[in-house]
């Protein structure tokens, strides 16, 4: 299981190797909030999300036999290029498995990122089983979006710099809000914030309608969401939560938070305008929550996880809310 | 006049109150470019763009009974609202001189920064006048654009940051494209670059019909732009080249790069698709002469500038090009 010295393990590997992003704020945007908010830009990351990171830690933990024969992935968007890229650069081959009907650039990018690119129908044809199949045929090491220890270990080192930045900004007590989908990226922050920095503690953040990490941690048990489509948040919408994430968020995480999509534009909308970055709806969750959950401290950091947005949705936000 | 040892004095008063902006990089950008290209990427500084950092050196070097009296500035952007979140900080009294005209985010904005915002009319008024009754009356202090040694000290911390930044990366020889307005940012950068990292040569990039520095460099002397108004790019439309600032960069800095409004447009919409950052079309130029002119090497870097863009701007970019 993970556990700090992995995360530190994990951070010794990336080290050079994915970006260590800038932790930010903005006067006006504070007044907005009517609380002081920081933001962890990992949309600043290669790949544009934090998902380079466990892509890293994954193939870099692997022997070097197996890495030879190379990995597997099944993701539509952020895993897919992250896992893409690191592979790579590793020199090992990889297999992204993806739905036909994903986005075009998404496929152009993970193929530009030097993956070999398997699509398959989502109607007829079984995913698992067709990654089954390639894996054994090849020897591939099958990479999981969140449920994988080097995986959480490497989103772990997201904690590690929260840690060392949010006490230069003299800040050792508040909320760490994370967009949360399986719960990858947060169970790993919480592991590293119990090591390093124990007044900072997770919250995750979901949008409406896909709070099954809410739900679970409340009910003590991991449920499901009743839907697997409908919000406009795509990147986190997960079924329900990881076997190995639920367990370290029930222990360290505080209750989930949940906002709609409305305010996860909006959210969109005022990075846009006051830290000029560019997030994606399902990144900016936990900028909506800073902003618009009410009964938060006075200072909260937040964690913007991802970037990879298309030009129209990105325009729809500024239209509504900019 | 401005020196390394002016710059590095900056650095320590800048020190906690700005923000060491990221060198960013993405493999498909570089792939596009046909080169590698490394973006500084100020627009992540406070109030959107590199002006807080000579503000901040300026106010900061003031006699404090001449701060505590207060400064003064024009400007309908970038400079107005560096100077007024900077004087704020410092306690200090301020205020700036606007076209009543600008645009009203840009006021309000100005405003809620803590400056006391004065109007005029730019058909009818006289902005000098009216700038130095306030001044004599008040006993402020004018914060010039870019004409001051101060002013260039700060911007210089750019270039401070570049020489360490780019050393990481690897980088010891390259251009360092700079956008260019009245040249405070590039001669500070070019003096930095010269004392820390002299295989980094400092070469500005301007909009088409405003390229008055690229003309004046290749004349040798300072040549005015035929037009005040009438591209894009409205942050960096200086009538010419500065008294301080170009003997600098006629001693330290390369001939001048020039692009259309249509390639910084395009940088814009590139910015956002692979480095997930706002850019303003301005704050652009040099990106976009780092991905379109030809004749660079292998490797370069781009001072992004600025991005404090009206939404129906970016929008139109995105449309566009992204």
């Amino acid at each position: 299981m993970t556990d700090i010295a992995m995360i530190e393990a994990a951070a010794q590997r990336l080290s050079g190797h994915v970006r260590i992003t800038p932790l930010l704020h903005a006067p006006l945007l504070d007044r907005i909030a009517g609380r002081q908010v920081f933001v962890k830009a990992e949309c600043l990351q290669l790949t544009g999300s934090f998902k380079a990171r466990g892509g890293w830690s994954a193939v870099s933990a692997l022997d070097p036999q197996a890495r030879a024969r190379g990995v597997i992935a099944y993701s539509s968007g952020n895993h897919a290029q992250g896992v893409a890229l690191d592979a790579a650069r590793h020199g090992a081959p990889c297999v992204i498995l993806m739905p036909s009907d994903a986005p075009a650039v998404k496929i152009a990018n993970t193929r530009a990122y030097g993956a070999e690119v398997v699509l398959y129908d989502r109607q007829t044809q079984d995913r698992d089983a067709i990654g089954d199949q390639l894996a054994a045929e090849r020897g591939l090491t099958l990479i999981k979006p969140f449920d994988d220890p080097q995986v959480i270990a490497g989103q772990g080192t997201v904690g590690l710099e929260i840690a060392t930045q949010a006490a230069e900004a003299g800040v050792t007590k508040a909320p760490v809000l994370v967009c949360c989908g399986g719960g990858g990226l947060a169970s790993g922050i919480a592991l590293a914030l119990e090591a390093k920095a124990p007044g900072l503690t997770v919250r995750t953040a979901e949008p409406a309608g896909f709070d099954d990490m809410a739900r679970s941690l409340a009910a003590g048990q991991r449920l499901k969401n009743p839907a697997a489509t409908g919000s406009i948040c795509d990147a986190i919408l997960t079924p329900m939560p990881g076997e190995l994430t639920f367990p370290i968020l029930q222990r360290l995480a505080g209750p989930g938070l949940v906002v709609t999509d409305d305010q996860a534009l909006q959210a969109v909308a005022l990075a846009f305008t006051h830290l000029r970055i560019v997030l994606e709806p399902g990144g900016a969750v936990a900028l909506a929550a800073a902003l618009f959950a009410p009964d938060l401290p006075e200072t909260v950091i937040a964690v913007s996880t991802g970037g990879n947005v298309d030009p129209a949705t990105f325009a729809t936000a500024l239209a509504r809310f900019a």
